[in-house]
């Protein structure tokens, strides 16, 4: 078994476990399949046939209100989705990748089965299908456009997302309340252990030696400062625009007792300024804005002498293409990850050197997993603290993020670099996997 | 000492140990250097301070025909450069790029003190005053187009490099005959281990398995073919258009008794068919031209199925930048280093997955000081095989090479790929560095 059906399997048996992601079937339904079979289609079935057609005929069966089924063709189905009513079918036709999302959250499509392999079905069909010159991106391109990331615009897409509640989060990220990719040394690795191996992972590719300064772009809620100052004897001052997470991170680092060797700054990466040893960003990319990225490099390098490293971790792509837009309208406004040859309008600009770029994308399928099991074991909190709606929109959001990564629809890129005049790298990359 | 102080000091020790690199200064043109000091420039001083400020000011102090010296204002020189006639000097003018590798192949140029330190210390001045956007980029892209690489211009641009004669090469490549930079494990490797360790370290970034295929593009002597071979138990189709190559690798395959796992095809990569297990490509890829990447890139997706494996190895660069002029028309007709940015068009538009990139400049660097080395060392067979003015050339070529990869003015790239649906990709990269 790979990491991929391990992924897959995992997240399915948890959900499995947890309960609320499958739901029964009415007996009902229970009706043969048509379509696939001599029984004509509905007009109805019709459309959704045509719809199934645009993603590359994932392997999904559909059952309408009424019971009629559209089947699969020649394959067995990986899950079953069930249409509450007919206007269900006219919003799918008008924006299926949204309406999808949003009908889902309001219960009004519901998923007989695992949600991890239907959306891992759709995005591999979707990708075998149509490659990157599809109509489905066509239209994604007409019908939606990220939101700015201008300050005033950055600032309301990260509110949007990473204040709705400190204590929400804390339910499912884990101890460290790292909320980006972890790195598994091993495949048994708990949540825990790989999000401080990611943080020493990048430490070492950052070559962190005690007594050095280092300025960090977008901090989470801090974890990644509080190692590096505490294990690696850096000083660290760290920008963010999240208010709740700058408290967060505060408290955190006076509670801890680092408050002397790690400053928060309620910032955008645009203001930084001064002279460090290393400049890091772990997960802030994705919300930069392609538009801003000769900007960032310029931080960048103006960042770093020419004994700096950097070191960027961030979601990718394989080719240029917007978020899914339903995770950029309901769940990170304004976000995008990049493909490599967008990233390097970050580095080209300032004659940095590209060092090192690792992809980590089955380490976030893993730690998706987890995130999703948490959530999943949560899941009567966070339904105390929102409502349905919220549950049911961030388990889509959760589950479709394991599947994006295990299909390879989104990759995840940590790019060490340098200064070209940076000539201090070691020989071998064996110091970053000590025994 | 780090690697490149190492590689530029034990260049020069090897340049003054072979003698014909640093000329001795006659006596009669000791004067008193004038310009930095009270003595006013001629008019010829004066346009070569001009041309000096076109690169950035490089610490060099330039003798003239007459003995008038050009210093460096408020520098130590770390290298004089002799100009043997004012026609050097209009040539420098109308065209400095070629003509100084041009006039000192004829000797009308010469060098006092190191030639690698020269050329490094330029490259450093242009850099730094310069940047990406100069005045001498312009007038570079202006006054140089590198050759078509068409089928048959293809064919033309690698017979004018690698069909000057494989005992030429033998001089100086070492035993293995491997024409690309080599991989040091440690400080103290030779060049033929390293050589070798280059070819393993190519094999396990490919995790190559016996019994299964590959597909290479451009083979040069045929080394890594023999090496994946014997050492790795696979099947290898190698392509290369140079003769001269072909009719050496296939002589080295008989002699050593792997004909009948490695097959050398003189054809171009455009006509590669088939499926493979891994598509491997090592040093051809500065010669195909950016407008072939997505051909290039098409070929090596349609060779692999969802469980291959690809390696790019490449000169690069840190921005999109044409090759050094001269380089380009006297050296590598045709040839271009690509920056990653680039370098992606082979693969974004085939949903291709970058899974690794590791920078190697610095092995480059060393590896370049080895072959200056055995080159020096082989001078006199070289001189025979030629004349002085190739003698010249190559020396200025090998030499300006180490400085171009010391310095960061040049990049080398090993790009590791797989299709999209490749998912069984190792936790860590631990696998590549067996202790």
């Amino acid at each position: 078994m790979n990491a991929v059906e391990e992924s897959l399997r995992s997240a399915q048996g948890r959900a499995a476990a947890a309960g609320p992601m499958s739901v029964p079937t009415p007996p009902l339904a229970r009706e043969p399949a048509r379509g696939a079979a001599s029984q004509p289609l509905s007009a109805g079935g019709r459309l959704l046939r045509k719809l199934l057609a645009m993603f590359g005929n994932p392997p999904v069966e559909i059952v309408l209100w009424d019971g009629e089924r559209v089947a699969p063709v020649g394959v067995q189905p990986v899950a079953t989705v069930r249409i509450a009513d007919r206007g269900v079918l006219f919003a799918l036709l008008r924006d299926p990748q949204v309406s999808f999302g949003d009908l889902y959250s309001e219960g009004r499509i519901d998923i007989e089965g695992d949600l991890v392999k239907l959306v891992a079905a759709t995005y591999d069909a979707s990708a075998q299908a149509n490659g990157r010159r599809s109509a489905l991106r066509a239209l994604t391109r007409l019908l939606h456009r990220p939101r700015a990331n201008t300050l005033g615009g950055s600032k309301d897409n990260i509110h949007h997302h990473y204040d709705i509640g400190n204590e929400f989060y804390s339910l499912w990220l884990g101890r460290t309340m790292a909320y980006t990719c972890a790195y598994y040394p091993t495949a048994s690795a708990t949540l825990d252990e790989a999000q401080t191996a990611k943080m020493d992972h990048v430490c070492r590719k950052l070559r962190l030696r005690p007594g050095e300064t280092v300025v960090e772009a977008g901090f989470g809620w801090g974890a990644l400062a509080l190692h590096m100052a505490r294990h690696y004897g850096v000083k660290v001052r760290a920008f963010n625009i999240s208010r709740e997470q700058v408290r967060f991170a505060r408290e955190r680092a006076r509670a801890e007792g680092l408050d002397g060797q790690v400053e928060y700054v309620e910032d955008d990466y645009r203001n930084i300024a001064g002279r460090y040893d290393a400049f890091v960003s772990v997960g802030m990319l994705e919300h930069v804005g392609v538009e801003n990225y000769r900007t960032l490099g310029g931080v960048a390098r103006r960042s770093l002498g020419s004994n700096g490293r950097g070191l960027i971790h961030s979601i990718g792509r394989n080719y240029p293409a917007s978020l899914h837009p339903w995770i950029e309208r309901r769940i990170f406004p304004g976000a995008c990850p990049p493909s490599l040859s967008q990233m390097m309008q970050l580095f080209e600009p300032w004659d940095l050197s590209i060092l090192d770029v690792e992809n980590l994308r089955l380490h976030y399928a893993k730690t998706l997993t987890h995130w999703l099991e948490l959530y999943e074991a949560s899941i009567e909190r966070v339904r105390a603290m929102f409502d349905e709606r919220f549950v049911r929109m961030w388990r889509l959001y959760l589950a479709g993020s394991v599947a994006a990564f295990a299909t390879g629809t989104l990759q995840l890129f940590q790019v060490v670099f340098a200064p070209r005049d940076y000539h201090d790298i070691p020989l071998t990359r064996a110091y970053l996997y000590p025994s």
